[in-house]
């Protein structure tokens, strides 16, 4: 009954402030009336009340439809940005006197209020989930509107600092896990969709392992997850792994971890990277369960290939390719004729390697994949033919698919070489083929 | 095996760091060779290597002595501050021209690196805990070097982002706890001394309750704990609540949950409160398991209230006192003769009303308690005689305990009239007192 | 290492028993190799080994195919009998002397020496999971071999003995449950389907509840689980709970559970009651969570019930139906024509009430669903009309399903005079019906 | 409020049992109201309030005395004992008719009530523990009333049905173990008492280990616990391992786990052996865990050394000991006295020697811990001299200790030699011992 009252007491304290807008209960509070509510929370007389209030405002923000949602992130971009005077003033001052009292008060100047504005907000129950789901749809919108840009950098601050890979929980995914979280790997995979339970279920038998990043504040909800399956020898084509025959491993031992999957899950958390860690951390674990298990390689795709190789080859007649060639590799479902095929693989070959080793941006490799695997410190391993034949790999990368592999006798050096003088570790295999 | 090597490496990048000071292994680094190591975490090429050099520098601070640990702060204040040329020439171009992007590179400009550092360290194993002692020892070392304090206001803003309320666990705990929690209880009482585990046990007897907040990155170690007692009526003496006899409480059931001590853990997390949070949740949580519970008070000390007396009165004649008086309080054991007790009582505990609701320093009461209770929207409920007769009850405060109410019809209100205009909130019994 | 020359050893042991039939590992044991490993775990000799044996006999039963499987149940029941000599011997001993220790030597000479080799078999890994299963086995054999009864006695002496309800754990089944157990809902639901992940989901959702009852020996594995749907009056059709779609509960607080599925998962462990205990305790656990909630009720169905009818009436005219009534009742799909239906409802659910109410086998319900509920102390309390329309609901019952109510005040009672005078309690409703 | 009619209900069906004498509530039921409400119980009437009836009589014993609780048992002894005469008859039956019926109705007439009856009352909470209690006392009382026997052996019946190794949990005992399970071992050791939770916390350090058997249904309380440190090489001597300061093991890698300590906990479950299987499993878990630990062996006391002793010589001159020898041996002290000790050492080591292995009892070892670890399978590995100088050490032992080994390569064939031939396993140091 005490409580009741208190609880009370905080909604009239809420309701104070939107009263104008709150006739009937359950209605949305207005822009404005949230705007309050974050002032007073950013308030000293906000901290009786500090958690009602955040979880009114985080409440109201879940309750949104997009365009309001659009205008909440507006209203934080705008109305609660640091003051340009007072910016100024403490510029002023330090330039005529840096010292440590100057320079402490500059770097509060410049603080933006939202900062301090998001901190409080985390304190609602859900609270880290909403902060993560407002960047997320403010990342949509920062495409259209660069002005967002200081905004998304206070929200990446703030979500850098919790999301530290200090806080984070690796766990092995399993048939043991709870539903609610394996239901969000249906959801999540991003590189070879789940088709289901039946599917999911091969994919986290005893012969496979799945490791995820987890958070504590969002305790149903993977960050990051790999798939693994365990080979004799490095596997280099994706359709066995994926099927739901279990393989009879009896006969052999495997001897190679292939990481045929990674899927980031979480859009809103863009910029703070987890699987540089979380590979290395699986590379551990399973060195230590299986230690006969020799490489540690992935089999990944090329989601831009054809893409390239299109823009920069197919459109024209060239040293690469004939003009009856060109005409073949236009023709619907080209990779279906045995004879095309034969005709065209040593050249594909070639110029995926050329793509992978050669084709860069910003001294860093073209391909996002590579650049991924290549900054962990992985090595090119091999170009694998005929090793993805769904839609999406035929029509990414005509079937081609890669192996990175992760020799740990080498991570260092490679990773050094890479971000130092922007050198690529390439296996003799495909250093062959790019000459 | 693989992993072996890996291992290997790591070690021997840390070792190349500093190979001068390494002739044996198990020697300790140079602060050189440290300072080294972490500006090599900053950069680019520490992120292969990351966690393991990370973990190299939180062992090194592990193993230093005190004197070396101080020099590692100064190190971070020294070397790892903003560079001065850096934020001048910012803070000009933000002048010329205050834009987004001058604003951008401002902010960029007065962000010290340590803060970086910070962030990497904590991914260490323990890496958080390190921190949290790192701050602990600078705090001490802040009373005697002043220029230490943009350092602790980096420690105090990282320390800030991580124990968010929103991260914290609120957990019972009770004769189920595991042993490597409950011994830190005994350690961090800091009202009630806890004087070994048969003392412990009571105070978590099953018509008891006690209360922590635990961060998930250090799970072994509560951050501030709460203890109650029930008890009919609002306890106004503490040492039955201290005894280890469990109280008979099957003639009347108790009505009241009495606040008996609350304790802050870690010291490095000074200047972060939790206490607010805890007490509230707290309420709630006793609210929903006992609703006959209709009162929330404390038993709370006074500690400087003789200190402040002695100042203010004791040395001299006065219209409170009398010269007879005077002497009869500097006798020793003057508690202990129930004449002199007799004659002194009415005054104390006016006087007591008075330091409590009276005594102010920057309009906000003097006593760090009375700051503490009020400022979560408690009031004065009452001030009992012959309360704590524990050495250091009658020493801080002639034996007089307080009670603070959580009224919480009350707490809101009480809150907003103390912060806005520093108004306390006082029953009418100790308004009496006053008069 | 020295691990493994025990487990070497153990495996010698082994070995040494069915030498013979041990050519090849894997091979399986014969039968006699079996027994004699069955004769050593109950020797003082198979000590040391024991749990290696166990869990040799353990594999092997569980390699076998179904013949083997009768197979070795029949030597459980011939080699490892009581011995009729020592019974006789004992017997006469007894009858001659009637004291304790005559006693003592007859208990010991008619208990079968397999009690005790199910004990040490259940020592195994996966021991009592094995024994269930065997049962299962036994239970389906039984009814082609009588002679088999005094085996089955045995197993079910173990198993009550170790499914007491004081070692079962009461648990609830939701989202959050490992997917382990939830795919095994799927499998044991007996009563409606669950058609797969989708439908299994709404099931567990936050406005129904599921609890089943566990075996510590058996983590993964239910014995029993009831699921609950909460409706505003007590619930007269089952497809609308079943419906994928959620109920909008906000407009009316529910005050009503119904119990619509009840499964018993263990065929193995046949005669052991587990539902009574179940159903009791969920009601104890939904009362303290809800207790808005006023009515316990089934929706159960009438297995049996138009079996019973045709039986009865369906081939004859009678005082009942008509000529005319029974041939609409033997057209196919009469159910479907509305005018039919019209012309027969009365009739039919005066013809169930009458089934349930009177018609008895020794005394008791011929119902087996009404025996069970009655036998809990619920009483009947609605006959429904169109009221499981699934074409097992119209060929098993016409559509017809039975309230149960189990009121908490009424419990003991209908229990004591169902049990001592095999009175049913029976509502006003129902006992019009029967008028 | 449905709930508490029920529970209402419940305590009237047993208030009418035992109205005489439950004038005021909380008054103690008579034996005779006792026995009829075990009657219901046990009656098909009793189904429906079984578990409410079952709690009731459970908690009637908890607050009987003890006087009361041997009245109980002699109850359960005297009226719920099989009867004679039904015995009678079915065996006549048998005889006459030797079948499958007449067994079956023999076995039933046999089966003493009680046992169903404490089927029973383990379904009340706390069931288990209550029984296991009521044994405890039944073995005492045993010693004076032999006519309590076939009670006895009903109970030790159901307990080995429940105790079954199959449902017991093996679990490590640490620092991060709840304090109440950790009070218990305070409680229980019995062999090298713990002195406090100092003492306590050493023998849970890092660098040893403490392993348990738990049952479900005592989820708080171990059955058997086994404390072990690391040595290099065999530790002789007993008050290093106890004592408080940790051994710096970092100069030197240990190879051998002592098992110093071994305890029963339920004095109720006497009969029920664990220990063997504790000590396989933990050496199972220790050769996972540390595979460079290459020597089990225990140091165990010789409880019964010095009465053996004193009964055999010191008495009387003999050959084995001189007159003034046994002068000197009867003097107090004499152990503390260099030379005395000198002139004894040999000879004392040899009788050792002698006792452990040539003094049998039913061609079994006198000694019963001998008895215990030969019949696991371990050897006699050595005889220390000064190895235990407790009081208590130096009373029944002279100082001396037992190592015994177990020699996972030789566990099975000793066990087999020692069980079909009582020949025991001795190492060729302590073979020379004895010659």
């Amino acid at each position: 009954m005490a409580m009741q009252e208190w609880v009370n007491q905080m909604l009239e304290v809420v309701a104070d402030l939107g009263r104008n807008y709150l006739e009937n209960p359950g209605k949305k509070h207005s822009l404005t009336s949230i705007e309050e509510m974050c002032r007073t929370l950013l308030s000293r007389r906000g901290e009786a009340s500090g958690t009602a209030l955040a979880k009114e405002i985080v409440d109201s923000f879940n309750k949104m439809n997009h365009p309001a949602r659009i205008d909440f992130l507006k209203m934080l971009s705008e109305k609660f940005a640091p003051d340009p005077q007072t910016i100024s003033n403490a510029a002023k001052e330090y330039l005529a006197n840096p010292e440590i009292e100057t320079l402490g008060k500059l770097s509060r100047a410049v603080e933006p209020p939202r900062l301090d504005l998001l901190r409080l907000l985390n304190i609602a129950p859900g609270g880290t989930s909403c902060i993560v789901d407002m960047r997320e749809i403010l990342l949509q919108e920062l495409k259209k509107n660069k002005s967002l840009e200081p905004l998304d950098n206070d929200f990446l601050h703030v979500l850098k600092a919790w999301f530290n890979r200090g806080f984070l929980q690796f766990e092995r995914i399993d048939w043991n896990t709870p539903a609610v979280i394996l239901e969000k790997l249906i959801t999540y995979e991003a590189v070879h969709e789940i088709t289901g339970w039946r599917d999911l279920r091969r994919r986290l038998a005893e012969d496979r392992r799945c490791f995820a990043f987890f958070h504590p504040a969002l305790p149903n909800d993977p960050l990051i997850f790999v798939e693994v399956a365990f080979t004799k020898g490095v596997a280099s084509k994706i359709q066995p792994l994926l099927s739901l025959k279990k393989t009879d491993n009896r006969s052999s031992q495997p001897d190679t971890a292939i990481f045929y999957s990674i899927s980031n899950c979480q859009d809103g958390l863009k910029g703070i990277s987890f699987g540089n860690f979380l590979i290395k951390q699986v590379v551990d674990s399973i060195c230590n369960e299986m230690p006969y298990i020799k490489n540690y390689c992935t089999l990944s795709p090329i989601p831009n290939f054809l893409k390239w190789l299109s823009k920069e080859y197919l459109n024209r007649e060239s040293i690469v390719f004939s003009k009856p060639e060109l005409k073949l590799m236009t023709q619907n479902e080209w990779f279906f004729s045995d004879s095309i095929r034969q005709t065209l693989k040593d050249k594909l070959i070639r110029l995926c390697a050329h793509y992978l080793c050669l084709e860069k941006k910003r001294n860093r490799p073209f391909d996002p994949v590579t650049r991924f695997h290549l900054g962990n410190g992985a090595e090119i391993e091999n170009i694998n033919w005929e090793s993805d034949l769904s839609p999406r790999g035929l029509s990414q990368s005509a079937g081609l698919m890669v192996n990175y592999r992760y020799n740990s006798a080498k991570i260092v050096s490679n990773h050094e070489s890479y971000v130092n003088d922007g050198r690529i570790a390439i296996s003799s295999k495909v250093r062959k083929m790019i000459q």
